[in-house]
């Protein structure tokens, strides 16, 4: 039996995007589905509880960041990264692939893995698609990630090429090395760029070994949207139906809806939490810069459409005080607000597929979002 | 009738400290209480749902802090502080005169009263004992605090008895231009530095003018422990014994049980949430300070005695990581562990009154503790 089985619902008449069930070791996963990042074994600022009363069903958390501190093998020993840090439903972790191109120092790239320096303190560390399954098992997730290089954009296409089918090849030993396959679900990334025949020979290769799930890797990198949109059209058809889609790295209201409608089943950011620690929020009229002094004396709600308990509880000129004052308070209520607009956006993203509106709910709320139907998003 | 008034339910046989409840407009406080403190309208890191959860009675919040930032008129205009802050119990403020002192830039004292320059933003700025109720009033807390000037420790005796004495006639000026006795009760300073002559005519002058409860400042300002005992036993018997009696700025779990047996029945104290926010906590067996290395890979509980939120959740180990890597949360649950430990010891210190064997309490608690009868205390 695998660790994780996507189950199918049904699919949108009018979009095509689809409804399902992604069943995990630590319970299951309404998709499409938002996942908050919890990057260094906790979702800054939020506590377990918390995320459970915005129902999240699941949260990433970040390898390379755990690896450097406080190291697996110290997870391990706690009895795994649920345990550790109090979460008991399903958690996703990434590679450490993304971190070490985007963080470290003096990386240093060859077939056998990555050398890179800590960002943290120097150290020279090592990670290969052993090592990284190693950090992973130890970790306990119920998803994890393939270590897969992350091309920046925009990239020459034969170093593209290069990287996409070192990614493959680093695939499969990582399905090799992988511990214990029937406890946690090995999921591969699809790299190859911007570029359609990179990406089909990417999915070629990946499915035909036959991961549990499938993510697409290196969008949400720089390049304009209607790109990312075009690689997804090429992209998700190839991947096999009956198995969980990724889109890593992707957050924006709008894209959240365009990747669902495109056939995506699970996302991810930091977006709704490093935004939400600048004072920047997310409400049904668009995004609102609550530390701005416009709302100095604003006594209403951040989103007097939002049920959350900062909504409920709070004013704008309460949110900006805290803030400006550099009150970690502030940060809790900004980081609950935006994390539950996100989950709910997604609740009404399934409730819409559910009822084959999908493309109407993208209209409406589009509109009162005030969203043009072009590459700005969010 | 009073804004305020104290119900005496019984003496300690034993220690002579007293049990009673203060009735305020927004509830019922038992004493003897801790008060958390709300500097900026938000006790840091933690929300008003935990702080009832932790079962606080009362916070106090900075006169002096709200002035600068955002503003007594604003926070009247939200409706005042308990609406603002999302907190329905109690509230005490300070009177900013501390704060003044301790915290302001090119102060100037007269008659009149200070005139300082901003720590935050240089604004020039004054506050008089009639400003200092303005504030108050605006901000519509259960119990204000009259103006006061503190004097340091140590200071020349002539000094301290011209600023006694300015302190009484401040206290006049703050009774005659308190718009609200109905709804917020003046609660005055007595002041008078170490020395017996000066609090007992500080305590003879405030007491003369009838305010709903005293408070003793002044202490706590580095002076030796059995030097702070030695006031309160020559202050606390001049104080009626049908008003409250409030210590200010003592938190360490020694002094709370020791101002407790000597006749006090309110503290507040900076001490359990600032020493939180830099990885020291206070357990049953003492200090412990967790970001030490040595809790690195210690999965058990902060406190295996305790049953607040963080212990029954979290390791030391994940309490250390959280803070070593700079995370929000791992603030929270220090914190809210060590609130919760000196609330805790508060009921327990009520229990112990009850059970008229305070000192036998007091005995168990130092022992534990790891304290010596000492002046080295927390």
């Amino acid at each position: 039996m695998a660790a994780v089985t996507y189950e199918h619902i049904k699919t949108c008449k009018q979009s095509g995007a689809r409804l399902g069930r992604v069943h995990t070791p630590h319970g299951i996963i309404e998709t499409p589905t938002f996942m908050p990042v919890g990057t260094q074994a906790t979702v800054k600022t939020m506590s377990p509880e918390e995320l459970k009363e915005m129902d999240a069903h699941i949260i990433l958390s970040n390898t390379y960041h755990l690896f450097l501190r406080p190291g697996h093998d110290l997870i391990k020993e706690a009895g795994g990264l649920h345990k550790f840090m109090n979460w008991d439903r399903p958690i996703l972790t990434d590679s450490g692939g993304f971190q070490v191109f985007s963080l470290s120092d003096m990386r240093k790239i060859t077939e056998e893995g990555v050398s890179f320096k800590s960002h943290l303190n120097g150290d020279k560390l090592f990670i290969s698609p052993e090592v990284a399954m190693e950090i992973q098992n130890a970790l306990g997730s119920d998803i994890m990630m393939a270590f897969d290089e992350c091309p920046p954009f925009p990239a020459e296409k034969e170093y593209v090429r290069k990287s996409t089918e070192r990614t493959s090849r680093w695939a499969e030993r990582c399905l090799e090395s992988h511990a214990r396959p029937d406890d946690q679900a090995l999921f591969a990334i699809v790299q190859g760029g911007m570029h359609e025949d990179l990406r089909k020979q990417s999915a070629l290769d990946l499915t035909s070994m036959d991961f549990p799930g499938y993510a697409i890797g290196g969008l949400s990198v720089g390049e304009p949207k209607h790109l990312m949109y075009e690689v997804l059209e090429h992209t998700v058809p190839l991947l096999p139906a009956n198995k969980p889609r990724y889109l890593m790295g992707v957050g924006s209201p709008d894209a959240l809806i365009d990747g669902a409608i495109r056939g995506i089943d699970m996302f991810d950011c930091v977006l709704p939490t490093r935004i939400a620690r600048n004072g920047t929020t997310m409400t049904s009229s668009g995004r609102l810069v609550v530390r701005n002094a416009q709302y100095a004396r604003d006594f209403g709600p951040l989103d007097p459409k939002c049920d959350c308990y900062t909504c409920r509880n709070y004013s704008r000129a309460y949110l900006r005080h805290l803030i400006k004052a550099d009150e970690t308070f502030g940060l809790r209520l900004t980081t609950y607000h935006n994390l539950h607009f996100l989950l709910n956006l997604m609740r009404n993203v399934r409730q819409a597929i559910r009822e084959d509106r999908l493309l109407d709910f993208r209209e409406e709320f589009f509109t009162e979002y005030g969203l043009h139907d072009n590459d700005k998003g969010f």
